[in-house]
């Protein structure tokens, strides 16, 4: 059937608008769609319709396409990290639509740079699911809980049966009334995970079901917790949790951003600290998540998920840079610009993969390159760490950027008032 | 020059990579990056390259740029939304990489549509700026405090002469020991309105270090709060706060959902309140941020902004379909399938906008008109709302979805037990 | 009725346990119950009923009176504050069974002391109770918060018809789906005020009913939020927001807690800034709570209420002293010592009344009278207001002391390591 | 001395105020202190020295001691209960101020007898301490994050040196840049044991300084989290984590309460579910803290530990009483009245001992003798479960009364009107 053939099944309701596929090639369908779209609707869709890959390519991904969002790419770096799953300079591709963000994180990671880099460090790792199931009364609960604390083994039998590359770690029963809520934690490797979790969380519930009196009510009880700001993953974590920081000399501090270490803390410590605590929030920093949902878009990440990379708690204070104090490489120089700036990121919740979701896309799989991480990594897990530790270093820009920014502009604000 | 020799500039340290622009235009500085990029890190940037517009088009938006991430796009709808600015069918757009969201959407919506369609209404809408102040002591910050609240035509003057939209509509003062926050709240008409509360902000704060002790430390003080999961935003409000609702029939729940209302309260009762509770959250939803992050992705919103957008609500409970409940529409099948289903999706800070950001981007604008709300609104403000309006409706059918195969999954399980 | 006549009704069922006072006195319907206890349970409650008081004084505040729980009471200070409502040295009791806390606390207060005294100031004041109210839809909700906005006048004259004294000055509609919150706010002058905000609220609540179609749930939808941790107190205040602080020479600070201002402002940072950060707290400080519970139970404030007393934030900085950071006061020799220490403590959420609840009872009111503050204040309010700038200098006196200790304990050691 | 003399050694300065224990025995010192206040604030401290007990036998509680707080104590019960520690039933002293709590919660406590009875479980024992320590960077963090994961043996041997009771269950290593939290969970049997973790804890800490790179900042971290709202507790537990519940068939819940458990449902939904997600609250609950607040007063726990009391979920649903939804004992009538009202209450983090603190202090000696739970356990740790869920009991008691009243006010809202 030619497009119009097409779009007219859909107007005579022979067709459903999902059903497209099953007349059409991927491209075709997609083209039925935006036709329709533009007759009833009025919208021109022309761009959203020259993408340049197979539509077939992505029928893993959507349904219902009809082209593709292009946003703009651009690339920060190269900025050198020391991990412990990457070793070295690493640029870093950024998609985002907000002027100056490019700019402001490449500046941080020159400064970083110009400081001899940043450390990196995946602390953790574990992709969690969390049924909910019901029991009768808070002893059933008790009972389900303290079953669980003892058949991890059994647990973890059905869960791995599900996956080749998946390893229970852990699972953490967590009673409200007649309401078990049982927390499985994954080492998924160099995937995001979420599936991979899912899936034998399912065949995991099913034992407890089987060998419980519970009920399983729902695959997932927001203990998780998937896209949901919440406390539980910014204490325990989910997916990376991975931390970068930096010690940055007081006369590079003031090189790249015009201000003084101690400008910094003090922008960093009202703002990132006090105002946060007073707004009772999950993130203790600037704007970590525009790094985060910029390079997710950039590499194929969950978008939903830069909720949760939001969770991040940034520090800054003045170091002496002697010895004393355990920091290395701060020039002599710190001292006469009053010491040097010891900054940090920690990521409590970055869900990242390499492989799976979006990664195969081909622009997404082509930022993967970039960084040097498409794909599984050897040993397994490693890209994905690797992945976690560059967008790390790279919020780590973007937080001495933008704080550098705030505490200049007062300080010029200081420097104009003086000299009048 | 061409792309080798802007290439072998930026080898030679004659350029900077941020500097290809001056030399080249938007899509050869691209390429040139891209080749660069290529040689580097061995990546191929082919399709990241193979963009539809043209570089000079995006040139606001991106910096240091290589060439566009490519998501793919699919639709939902049309769903019929009684709003409060959108009245009648709607299709939106969603940019995804996770397969099945789209089709999970649509199915909540088609749901929703069987109904008789949402009810919408955008209850707030407020875009806020919040920058932090020293005082000397909690005496200045009382008395800076009540000047403030004193002084709201003259910060109102300030600000607004920085705007031709924008308007001041609050101040609200917060005090931590030496540090003052003053969150300002603007309505922003159909922007977003970041950059048009950070400017007029910026001038209403001079207004406050002239006249009183306070000193500006920092233009954001976390108050605001800008891309953090904050509970001042959960609380208060940001950008659109904007709720939907709709009572389905049981047979219509039956139809969709192959489960009842009952089961689908039950799963949001466990999952979305008490389990968001133990989780110490500040979303109690399913997964609203995955429809906002989609909806943002195709429309050209700010991607970071998505971790507000989650701080949403959802309630669902079963409702007889009786007038005495207050309910209208309910089929008289309800009453046989056990009643009828009430769901609601309250999103507090939705921060949204028509005009502006990535909003002008030609696939973002493209499907904004695909939505029926490209650009300004008459009246300002309407576009904007109408479009919160339109997500939140989307967002309702993906919580539908995704509470029914929760629920029907454990029904069929049971089912399968009872078939034994 | 002798006792033993009593006790045999009641175990012949003739009396239940709170009938008692229908046959006998206070003093003798407790000390039937006594008797009662102890035959039933083995205990003795000899101590139990050795109080102070007539039983009959105390009615109004217990049901099924035994006797009372005799708390032991000590006294911190004098410490001078200079404050809102308060100027010059104040007596502080404090009840509590935690050995150390009364030592502690005065040892901060005798350093605030040292250094000059304490600023102190009450922010804002708000007695608050947020009915729930049940409407068809969002487009209801929306209607009834509309409603709501424009009709404070009508609201505020229901309100006000039930009390001499309570002023309402706020109402703030919050909707979820379908439930609308409204939140009262008032100037309960001298009382804590929560039984005089719930029957002023009853009252408006009515009118709600009358003049819109939302229907009362619940009195309390616990947006109020009282007795329960939640952020809408720690952002926007219930009861008293109070603030103290104080600066410190160096060399006082050497002399009362053996360690440096630097030394304290680090424990304080990393322990209640980003320690509580990473807990996902309420509260950032070390122990507020303590001098809360201790001064609520020495003066007969609501003990449930520490819970919202927690929700503090405490702050230290290293200041130089000088005139060009907006300080004053500090010694010359806070140079030497590395410049002075800054404190503050930030109470969002103070509930307190110098008149109504436990305030009348005999110790309760003698400790009143310590403070300087029993019954009705001149102009009304100002009681209560200065026994919350008393308590929060307190409690500031408090955050020092146990900041003090644990920095000096570091020090000690690494003296200690030093000296080897 | 006599106590003029006393009081003149104060005030010619040649005594502290803290020293007069020094000079004579305790009951001197506090008679000489009241004198003293006396004279200085005006106050008559009469009742305030009239307690019934020697003051020597509260001098490990109190310095500065002037005599005893006497708050009112009333005792609610006998409820049923069938626990993990306790079984039958029980009685539960309250000491409070606020009228009508005593009778509120005991009205609860008398409909769950009337229903058989409450279940109880503590589901969790574990007190907490969590140091704070410094390291050089990320990668040290990540480092000694590892040690301690492979240490715990040596950990628990050093912090088990200290005690004879407690035993170390699990240290969790939570890294944020350069601080590294160290969470050390005991079992502390029937004491409160914070005293007890605290100990252990700086003897573990001192391992960690000599082993590991890390340098103690302070031995509490705010991870544990003392005396603060955090999530850390709600989401983990903190002492004891203990549920109570219970199933009332339909004519018992309208006997007792007026109201129907469908009514009390959509109460504690709105509000302490849907109320408590809007306010940002870690307190999914009525007003669990006034009955922890008053049972904490009455047996000489810590009053500022309240604030982790009030971490609690209290939970409703409607249940028909039949097997299917594995309910039992609900009575045939309940079908009548609409089903049965399932009503759990879990406090995550309450935190008690029967012995230590203030447990020995005369009057709250004897409450916990009512309470049948006076003194250390057999086994160790029995006693304070038993507590622990016989609060539980009684707080569900109070959740009880609270939503029936809210409910039933509605109701007879609801009655009037349709009387008209």
């Amino acid at each position: 059937m030619d497009t119009a053939a097409l779009v007219a099944a859909v107007r005579d309701g022979e067709l459903r608008l999902h059903e497209l596929e099953d007349r059409a090639d991927a491209d075709a369908a997609a083209e039925a769609r935006r036709r329709l779209l533009a007759e009833e609707t009025g919208a021109d869709l022309e761009t959203v319709g020259a993408y340049a890959f197979d539509a077939a390519d992505a029928e893993s991904n959507i349904e219902n396409a009809v082209g593709a969002a292009q946003v703009p790419m651009g690339v920060v770096g190269p900025v050198a990290i020391d991990g412990g799953a990457v070793d070295g300079e690493r640029y870093l591709p950024l998609a985002t639509t907000e002027g100056a963000l490019v700019a402001s994180v490449n500046r941080g990671c020159a400064a970083i740079g110009a400081a001899g880099g940043a450390t990196a460090r995946v602390l953790q790792s574990a992709m969690t699911r969390a049924p909910v199931f019901r029991v009768a009364d808070v002893g059933e609960a008790g009972a389900v809980a303290a079953w669980v604390r003892d058949s991890f083994e059994t647990l973890a039998a059905a869960a791995e049966a599900t996956t080749s590359h998946g390893e229970l770690r852990e699972v953490t029963p967590y009673v409200v009334g007649d309401s078990v809520f049982l927390r499985f934690a994954y080492d998924t490797k160099d995937a995001m995970g979420m599936n991979m979790a899912t899936i034998a969380t399912e065949a995991a519930a099913e034992v407890v079901e089987r060998e419980t009196p519970a009920e399983l009510v729902a695959l997932s009880g927001n203990l998780c917790s998937d896209k949901k700001p919440a406390a539980v993953n910014s204490v325990e974590g989910r997916g990376r949790t991975v931390a970068a920081d930096v010690e940055i000399p007081g006369d590079i501090v003031e090189d790249y951003f015009g201000t003084t270490p101690a400008a910094i803390v003090e922008a960093n410590t009202r703002k990132n600290l006090v105002g946060s605590a007073k707004a009772g929030s999950l993130g203790f920093n600037a704007h970590a998540a525009n790094t985060v949902a910029a390079a997710f878009l950039a590499t194929g990440q969950d978008m939903a998920q830069v909720v949760e990379g939001a969770n991040a708690i940034t520090t800054a204070e003045v170091r002496d840079g002697g010895p004393a104090s355990g920091a290395s490489g701060a020039s002599p120089d710190a001292e006469t610009s009053g010491g040097a700036l010891y900054a940090s990121v920690t990521l409590a919740s970055l869900e990242v993969g390499t492989v799976g979701g979006g990664t195969a896309l081909p622009t997404q799989a082509e930022a993967l390159e970039v960084v040097g991480v498409g794909g599984g990594g050897d040993p397994a897990g490693s890209n994905a760490d690797a992945l976690a530790e560059v967008i790390a270093a790279a919020a780590l820009g973007g937080e001495l950027s933008l704080l550098g920014a705030l505490a200049a502009d007062n300080l010029a604000g200081a420097h104009e008032e003086l000299g009048r």
